[in-house]
C-alpha cells in the first residue's frame, strides 16, 4: 500500500538547516531566534519542576494559563474568551492547526488556502479527506485578490485559512480585508482558521488586527497563536486556540487523541510570565530594529528589498543577480556564499517561483552583520 | 455539519479526576505518580534551558536522544535500531499512537483492537477513515483469544494493535503469544502497533517481551514507548516510535505536520539521564513493592484482587459489594468513600461491564494506606 502523503519529502526547513550546517553557513532559514528566552522564564520552569508539577496537565490546558490567555486577549483585542469553553492549549501552533483542520474538515470538503503559505496546511487538509483550493495572493504586495477568492468559493467550501502577519512574506491583513472576509462568509457555513502566531511582530506603527476583533468573524473562527515566537521559545511547543464553544468542543475531541495535553511546567511558567506585559509590548520595536538593521546592511547589495510589515522574515528578490529557480539559488547561496535562507517557492503547492528568498532576522546584531556582509558581495 | 467524533464525550480520566477534586477523594484514577521525578533530571533540564537549548528540535527528534534510545533498545531487547532511520521522538506516546495510525490506515481499512484498551486507539482509526474491529480479551486473565482473533481478520485488515504490559488490566503478553502473532501475520500486509509504555513495570520475575525481540514482528511493527511512565514525568510529553525505515518514513510525514517536534531541553535532559541504567532496572522492584503493599492492605476488604503482572494499575472486582454498573459504582466510591478509580467499562467501545475498577498504585505509601483504609470499610 502506498503513502498517504506521496508528495511530501523532507521539510524545506530541515533541508536548508542541514545544508547550512554542512557548509558552515549562517542560518537565516528556519524561523527561530539565535538568542535565549528571558532568564526569569527559565527560573519559573525550574521552580515548577522542583515543586513537582511534572505530571499530566488537564487535557484543555492548565487553568492558570487559559485564564491568563483570556485576560490578555481582552487587553489586546477587546474580547475576553471564556477560559473554560473557548481557550485550548496545544502542543505548539502546529498541533493547533492540525487539530482545527481535522476537527471540521470531512471527506470532499474544500478548504481555501491563500498561497504562499506554511507547509502544514495542505497535508492536514488532505489527511482529513479535504481538498485544498489554492488561491495565490496578489503580487507585488501579497494582498488578497478578492475576485479570485470569490471565484474559488463553492458550496463545498468548509473553511478559509488566513495567516496574519504572514509567513513567509511579512504582509499584514488590513482591517478592511478582515471585514470583507466577514461579509463574504456571513450567513454561510464557511469557517475561518486564522493563524496569528506573529501577532506581536508588526512594524512601522501598523497594527495587527485579529480575527477576534471582528465579531462575526470571531463567531466562525479558530484563532491560533503560540508562545514560541513571542517568548523566544520555539522549542517549547506551547500553542493555543481561541474559538467559540461549539468549535472548541470539536477541537478538543481531536486534541484529546492527538497529544492529550502539553508540557505542564512550561504552561505554568508561561502563565506567570504573562504578567510581564512589557515583554510583548516591546516586541514590535525589538524586531523592527532588527529588520531595519538587516535592510540597511543589505541595501548596498544587488538584492531588492520587499517591504516586510510584520513577522520576523524579510523577503529579498534576486532578479538582478540570477535567473535560477529559487531553490537552486538558495542552495547555491548557502554553499558558495555561506548564508542559508528559504526559497519562497517552497510555500506554493506547485513551487511557483518569483525569485524571492526568505531571510529570518530574529538573530543577534552580530549574526545579521555577518550575513549581510556576505550578501552585499554578490 | 455534525461532529466527526459524535460519540466522544469528556475523557473518563478528566471525569474521575474532577469528581475526586470536587469530593476531596484520594485520586487513584488517572495513571500518574504522586511523587516527583529525579532531581538530577530537573537539574539537567535547567542546565539546557540556561545554555539556550530552547528552539525547535529537528523534526525526528534530537540526535542525542535518538542515539541513546537506540543504544538502550539494544541493551534491553538485543536489537539496535538505526537512530536516523528507525527512531522518531514524538510529543508523548499519545502522538506516537495517533501518528502511526494516521500514517498507514486508509479509508475502509480494518484495524483489530483488543479490548479493553486505551481510549485513543479507536478515535484515531475512525478519523483516518478506518474501521476498528473490536476483539475482546478472554476472561479471567485477559489473554488473547486466538480463535476469535483469527475470525476477525479479513483481507481488509491493515493493522493489529497490541499493548503489553496492558492498560488497564496489568496483563503481560507472553513470548509465545507474540510468536503466534508473528506466524499469523507473516506473509501478509498486516502491520502491528505495539504500545509498550509500561515496558519497565513487570513483576514477580516475569519479563516484558517487546515486539522488537521477534524479528518478523519487528519488521512490520511500530513499537511505541514513552519516558513519562519510566521517569515519573507524565507531564513532559516525550514519547517515541521504533519502526523499520519504510514505516518510519511514513510516520515522520505525519509527525512533521502534527506537532513537527517535541520539547528540546526535555529531550536533551532525558538523553543524558538515560546513562543511569539503574533507574529503569530498579523500576520493577520499585513498583512491585507498591503493588504488593496496596494488595496486602486491600486484602481484608470485600474486593477481589485480580492478579496484575505489570503496569502501575491494579484491578479490583467488586461483585461481592455491589451489582451496580462500574461507572456508577466508581462514582459512588469517589463521592461516598473518598477513593477515585477508573471503571474498566470505559476501555470497551460498548461499555462492557465486568464489575472491575482500575486503581493506580503509582502513589506514595501514605496515599496507598489512606486509600486502602477507606476501601476495607466497604
Ligand atoms: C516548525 S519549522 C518552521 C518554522 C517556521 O515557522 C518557519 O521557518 O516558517
Ligand atoms: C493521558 S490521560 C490517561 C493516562 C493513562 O495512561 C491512564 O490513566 O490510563
Amino acid at each position: 500500500p502506498g503513502s498517504k502523503l506521496p508528495d511530501v519529502g523532507t521539510s524545506i526547513f530541515a533541508v536548508m538547516s542541514a545544508l547550512a550546517n554542512e557548509h558552515g553557513a549562517i542560518n537565516l532559514s528556519q524561523g527561530f531566534p539565535d538568542f535565549n528566552c528571558p532568564d526569569e522564564l527559565i527560573a519559573l520552569v525550574t521552580k515548577y519542576m522542583q515543586e513537582g508539577y511534572n505530571q499530566y496537565a488537564p487535557m484543555p490546558g492548565m487553568p492558570a494559563l487559559r485564564h491568563k490567555i483570556s485576560e490578555k486577549t481582552e487587553k489586546v483585542y477587546g474580547y475576553r474568551p471564556d477560559p473554560d469553553q473557548e481557550v485550548t492549549v496545544t502542543s505548539g501552533a502546529t498541533e493547533a492547526l492540525f487539530a482545527a483542520i481535522t476537527a471540521v474538515v470531512k471527506s470532499g470538503d474544500e478548504v481555501v488556502v491563500l498561497e504562499p503559505c506554511y507547509d502544514s496546511y495542505a497535508p492536514a487538509i488532505r489527511l482529513a479527506g479535504g481538498i485544498p483550493i489554492y488561491v495565490p495572493l496578489a503580487l507585488p504586495d501579497f494582498s488578497i485578490d478578492w475576485e479570485l477568492l470569490k471565484k474559488n468559493i463553492s458550496r463545498r467550501t468548509r473553511m478559509i485559512i488566513i495567516n496574519t502577519p504572514h509567513n513567509p512574506t511579512g504582509a499584514v491583513i488590513p482591517r478592511e480585508d478582515l471585514e470583507k472576509l466577514a461579509n463574504l462568509t456571513d450567513g454561510t457555513d464557511i469557517l475561518i482558521m486564522s493563524d496569528e502566531v506573529y501577532e506581536h511582530m508588526v512594524f512601522d506603527g501598523k497594527e495587527h488586527v485579529s480575527a477576534l476583533q471582528i465579531e462575526s468573524l470571531r463567531q466562525r473562527s479558530f484563532v491560533i497563536s503560540s508562545f514560541g515566537k513571542t517568548y523566544h521559545t520555539t522549542g517549547w511547543k506551547i500553542g493555543y486556540v481561541v474559538a467559540p464553544p461549539a468549535l472548541t468542543a470539536e477541537l478538543r475531541k481531536m486534541h484529546q487523541f492527538i497529544t492529550f495535553c502539553s508540557v505542564t511546567p512550561l504552561q505554568l511558567a508561561i502563565a506567570d510570565y504573562m504578567d510581564n506585559e512589557e515583554h510583548y509590548r516591546s516586541l514590535p520595536d525589538f524586531y523592527q530594529a532588527k529588520r531595519d538593521l538587516f535592510c540597511e546592511l543589505v541595501k548596498p547589495s544587488r538584492f531588492e528589498l520587499i517591504p516586510s510589515a510584520g513577522t520576523y522574515f524579510q523577503l529579498l528578490k534576486y532578479d538582478a543577480i540570477s535567473q535560477e529557480h529559487d531553490l537552486d539559488f538558495a542552495k547555491r547561496l548557502t554553499q558558495e556564499i555561506g548564508v542559508a535562507s528559504v526559497p519562497v517557492s517552497a510555500f506554493y503547492h506547485n513551487k511557483t517561483d518569483h525569485h524571492y528568498l526568505r531571510f529570518c532576522f530574529a538573530k543577534s546584531e552580530e549574526t545579521l552583520r555577518q550575513a549581510a556582509e556576505k550578501l552585499v558581495k554578490l
